[in-house]
């Protein structure tokens, strides 16, 4: 049998170095591990994350709950996925994508019954969870990507949606826009109590009214045809809205077509803001639209590590809270009210 | 101490099936899975899968590596993992996100050296790609999704890229049109030797002459600026052309703005066609795009099952190979070509 000693000595470090390179219990500069590694593979030696395990009572797996993806998934969500799993593998962990079924507190019962993973991750949270305190109660280490209404001791990392508003209305504002309407995400693609709409909803209002902005709520179209709608509606009884601000990708499809057939233009008749989309996805639109892209890898990287901080007992203190706006990007339907122009 | 013995008792059900719906050894009816975990929880007894890992030398853990995204990644990525998270949930596995280095290799030993995975899951394979090899040099079982140039003896499951193109050919054949264009992957945001784009260009030069129309090929636009570009060029060389199939969304963009800029509409003057794009994406298009859309969560799906059937030596025969045509997803970018137009 080869000793971890036999490999340190081949890799010409000491035991504890040999060590920490293989099981990633603090970190080794990457030449060295992968010294260790090619050492260990050479000579045989096969450390057992399970006997490991077994001892330390550590297993260094977190869960990500992955919902079953909706129609509105997208770059977002996977983004949360790959952020968390290169955080947590930086870290000397691993991360399992744990699909959520139809009933997420049994699947959480099973998966954290299992002795399996250290942590679990949670991302789309509701406003009303119930995930974080059967989580909390099971006495499991837990971090949320997300937030609930109230979420007491929990860890998250989630959205400023009040920084990324007050950037939306300054963008506006300082374009010489007197009047800003919001199409906030619909009930229909996602649920009524889901936290991003309620708080961009809110935090869109209060930005403008602080900004001495005129500002139009209330929309939720979910598709282009609801869109296209709604834009009617908007303009029939505010014909004069210079600026438009939506959080759907294919609502906006919708506005851009009925803009069009009014025979007016963006951004001459109206400035169009994407929220919480992609810059890829902003510049497939014709013409490419200024978005507010949320900042989703960063987000799961900073879920994972809140999640290995608390496990590793670096962070005894209170709850870990961070909000991060989004990034605006400056597309080209961005301009100046037109002199006089209503709809 | 709680024995399997109390557990089983305490849910109404035998021993061994007790232990089947705690350890996901053999399929168990959801709601016999569900009385059980529920005996499990109230009597505090908690199986552990490290224990019984060391005993089986068997974590029932899969790997599936994920490639750091590039510029072009979406839907269809995320969506190789979902698929394959609930195919390995189904079935009593776990799924882990593993995110790739630079250097793929010593990842991979670093990986399998662990003991942590039964096995291991690829996506992105290029043509050469040298991981195949690697997996079975270490003797670790293996799945691709997609597959290298010579595939020998592993187990894929990948695109039917000639079955798509054909259907995409006997598409606009049925509605007329004598001649197609097609614009590939580029090779900026995709290695030149990434075999989709091989494929692809490939099957839709053989699907148009089998099927009897001129084709017009060796076009690779990557960005809305070359896709204008390209398209430009195409017209000038061929102005009889009335049919166009493109593999980049965002060339999409710039083909659509060209085709304005001439004064001409689709479909009237030009058929539309995006390849290997969700229906989703090609929603966000105006007008709505004809797609090809991969069948991205069975492929994940597929390679998940081919793995695990593998681990449980189901199938010790020749490799399991699946290929899977592309859907069809007829929109509003397909119409009979304009009699006599040229551009």
């Amino acid at each position: 049998m080869t000793s971890l000693r036999d490999v340190a000595e081949r890799a010409g470090v000491a035991v504890s170095t040999a060590s920490a390179a293989l099981n990633g219990t603090r970190p080794v500069a990457a030449a060295t591990r992968r010294r260790v590694e090619r050492a260990a593979t050479e000579l045989g030696y096969r450390p057992n994350v399970l006997a490991r395990g077994l001892q330390s009572k550590r297993t260094r797996i977190l869960a990500l709950l992955f919902p079953a993806p909706r129609s509105g998934f997208g770059l977002t969500e996977m983004q949360f996925a790959t952020g968390a799993a290169e955080a947590a593998s930086e870290l000397g962990y691993h991360l399992l994508l744990s699909p959520e079924s139809a009933d997420p507190i049994e699947e959480l019962r099973h998966l954290t019954g299992l002795g399996l993973v250290d942590g679990v991750l949670l991302m789309e949270v509701g406003l009303d969870d119930e995930r974080p305190a059967f989580l909390a109660g099971s006495g499991v280490p837990f971090a949320m990507i997300g937030r609930t209404r109230e979420p007491g001791e929990t860890d998250y990392a989630d959205i400023d949606f009040a920084a990324t508003a007050r950037d939306a209305v300054a963008h506006v504002a300082g374009l010489g826009h007197r009047k800003l309407a919001f199409f906030n995400l619909s009930e229909d693609t996602h649920a009524a109590r889901y936290g991003p709409a309620i708080r961009a909803g809110a935090e869109f209002e209060r930005a403008a009214r602080e900004a001495g902005l005129a500002y139009v709520g209330g929309y939720r179209p979910g598709s282009a045809e609801d869109g296209g709608k709604a834009f009617e509606d908007l303009v029939g009884a505010h014909p004069d809205v210079t600026a438009l601000a939506v959080m759907d990708d294919h609502a906006a499809v919708g506005v851009i077509a009925a803009v069009a057939r009014h025979g007016r233009r963006i951004p001459e008749d109206l400035t169009l803001l994407l929220v919480l989309s992609s810059a890829r996805v902003a510049g497939m639109f014709h013409p490419r639209l200024t978005t507010l892209e949320p900042p989703s890898a960063e987000l799961g990287r900073l879920g994972a590590r809140m999640l290995i901080d608390r496990l590793q007992e670096e962070s005894q203190g209170g709850p870990q809270r961070r909000l991060l706006p989004c990034r605006l990007v400056v597309g080209d339907s961005s301009a100046p009210p037109r002199e006089g122009g209503t709809w």
